[in-house]
């Protein structure tokens, strides 16, 4: 359906998924916080991905880098001197514009004053801070803009700990930080993002089959977050678009609510980082290849995914208005494996000990299958599923009286309600048990 | 036994658990970048704490806020003033100290020169950054030095959305940043650290319940961790020691290889900074309490974690020494449920195809239990043994010709070895799932 930019950030904050960043102080542009169910499905969404890319397979390792980096390495990657925006000042309004956002050159976007904008400047967006109690130029150290140099600047620690034959690849889930000018867009464009990246090494007449591997790896994942093939577009990027030293890179594009834009990038990096961090170092990053008894620098295959950008895209294409019982409903059409809440347990009604004490029970079981199993006895039953709805919990089930066996062929039997079509089955509890289990298999 | 802090540095390094920050650039001081084990075992380590902490109460909500926050928050807290440290410069080397580090106030501890130390000024320990492109002064904003303040901005936020009764919390895993003028003792005291803090609210008269609550679940967790209670220490702090506003603060202090330190921090914090950020943002922060029919700013049992300190002491405590089959070893005693890996399969020759292949069997057997479940074929299997037991794998699996059916009455049996003891059973392929699973739960 046609889901807007602002119901989405409407139920994200409504149902405690995503805030803006120090709300009380009237926020921080580029900065959001997560909520409860926010972090739930973060977590959800990031382990999957951890899972499928690092601990289902063999050739990969973890990295946990720090955010502050010696700054050497983003001179060596050319982050110092290049990761810059161009922006165009009004000497009215004193504002700053991203040159290539502005549409008529003639004409101050924001005061309107004609002939006021000036000459284009280079502007880092790296966000610099100074390290140490000394005040002098060498204590300046970057947030880091990407995770990616923090594999770099490992890859010789881990080949010197574990071996690794090639292919094989480093992965990191962490913080970048980048000055935007312009933050919009929800956790579209922020100045303090979350990505989920992999550096895969390859030998250099080895890079297409990588590469090829990666990008059906990610369409898989892309698949296992629920987001329909039909609003994931794979973008080649023109030769003259790309990198000076790729000879390939593909952006996922997703139709988001405000239009086409890029979610995930995939590029076929040569051996331009570890060559411009061996130069920048002074230490040989060269693998020693006992196969073919060469020397040489690894190729690079770098899968790169933002975590806000995906968590946007899996609320924008679950996110359904429908009618059901003859009211409007909303509700997120999540996969169950990344659905905050897995299951909701009710009594019928809450004034009832019986009930309660069964429905406990019930829970309790369900929660060796999965922690995340909700508990609602508040208002009446159809206001509680419609709760659960909204917040994408796959399925609801209550506990009545003829659960407790006042109808004796329905004894511990329970109704299991599902998210999607409203629709109710009676099963056993051990059956309702199963349906849940296979869901987040 | 006593295990020296250069030991568990020099196995961090070996074995791929934790590496100096920006190695290759020569480091950077105060910051560790976490290799493939080190990722492991702090995601081990995080994700049980949020599993006590938060998944398996109802009383419980996770946060996940920005690291940048609008520093008005850091105003009215009280950083921007007063989270600093007195600092001491020598006229001669131009080398500053923290003054209460400081032995003799005549002699600069750096050059050796007397009367060179000047007057102690006070160096905020916050460090400082620009958000956006204007370069005036309002654009200033901090890396927070805790998480606790993510937390304490979104207490309206989450109220709004789940209006959760009292007594309730937040829980935050997340990175914080503190200018320490001399980071030292590994990850002990660092520029770029990760905590997982709680904060706690609770009616102002409830909150002696709640403390003590808190601190059996502190130790809970150090059992949960294998932390040994002979060597952890809770020190009430005095009330001259204690902030002016709270009643009762513990430190858990723990037996480090460089003496008995700080290692987690509960403290009674009263209605301190809920007031403060209602002071600061002039957004009301009372609580209606339905059940009373009042209107108060709830009080704050805030438990502290460390995450970087809690690997160190676990690592520490872990750390043995001994000798088996005459022949020294090092191993970790990790308890299996943080175990970077939780059992090695190998087949016991890598040249005969048919024990490759049974032993790759029974590896995706107990993958199916684990994800990380290690494949070692490589040199002999008492090496092989010795690998693991350097980072802690608590089992051991080998596949031989009798688990083939060589000897008919052993087919489908393997040896389990036990990482502490080198003890060795012959089990059948169920019954040792069955003892890698129970060991997990």
């Amino acid at each position: 359906m046609n889901v807007t930019l602002e119901q989405i950030v409407s139920l994200a904050k409504r149902r405690g998924f995503v805030f803006p960043g120090s709300e009380i102080y009237g926020g921080l542009a580029g900065t959001f916080d997560y909520g409860p169910l926010g972090v739930a499905l973060k977590k959800n969404i990031e382990n999957l991905w951890w899972r499928m890319v690092v601990e289902e397979r063999d050739d990969m390792y973890g990295i946990d880098a720090a955010i502050l980096m010696n700054p050497k390495a983003w001179e060596a990657s050319g982050h110092v001197s290049g990761f810059s925006d161009p922006l165009v000042a009004c000497s009215n309004c004193k504002k700053r514009f991203r040159e290539d956002h502005i549409e008529d050159r003639e004409v101050c976007p924001e005061c309107g004053k004609k002939g006021t904008l000036g000459e284009a400047r280079q502007f880092n967006m790296m966000f610099a801070t100074k390290a140490g109690a000394s005040e002098d130029e060498s204590a300046t150290v970057y947030l880091r803009p990407e995770t990616a140099g923090g594999m770099f600047v490992n890859f010789k620690n881990v080949v010197d700990s574990f071996h690794p034959k090639l292919p094989f690849g480093l992965a990191q889930i962490g913080k970048a930080f980048r000055n935007e000018i312009a933050p919009r867009e929800f956790v579209f464009r922020v100045r303090e993002l979350e990505q989920m990246e992999v550096e895969y090494f390859v030998r250099p007449d080895a890079w297409k089959e990588a590469f090829e591997e990666w990008r059906v790896g990610m369409l898989a994942f892309a698949k296992a977050i629920g987001l329909p093939s039909s609003m994931l577009h794979e973008l080649e990027v023109a030769p003259q678009d790309r990198a000076h030293y790729s000879e390939r890179t593909i952006d996922f594009e997703f139709d988001y609510p405000f239009g086409r834009r890029e979610l995930w990038g995939l590029a076929y990096r040569t051996d331009f980082d570890l060559r411009a961090h061996q130069e920048g170092s002074s230490v040989s990053l060269e693998y020693q290849d006992e196969e073919t008894k060469t020397k040489f620098l690894p190729h690079v295959i770098e899968p790169s995914l933002g975590v806000g950008r995906t968590m946007l895209a899996v609320l924008a294409s679950a996110y359904r208005e429908d009618e059901l019982g003859g009211e409007k409903r909303v509700y997120l059409a999540l996969e169950p494996k990344i659905a905050p809440v897995k299951a909701m347990v009710s009594p019928l009604l809450k004034n009832k000990p019986e009930l309660v004490e069964k429905a406990r029970e019930v829970r309790k079981a369900l929660q060796k299958i999965h922690p995340a199993i909700a508990w609602d006895d508040n208002g009446n039953i159809g206001k509680r599923y419609r709760r659960q709805d909204e917040i994408g919990t796959p399925f609801c089930i209550t506990i009545d009286f003829d659960t407790l066996g006042e109808t004796p062929d329905l004894k511990d039997t329970v109704t299991l309600r599902h998210r999607d079509t409203g629709e109710q089955e009676r099963l056993s509890i051990a059956e309702a048990a199963e349906k849940i289990r296979a869901a987040l298999v």
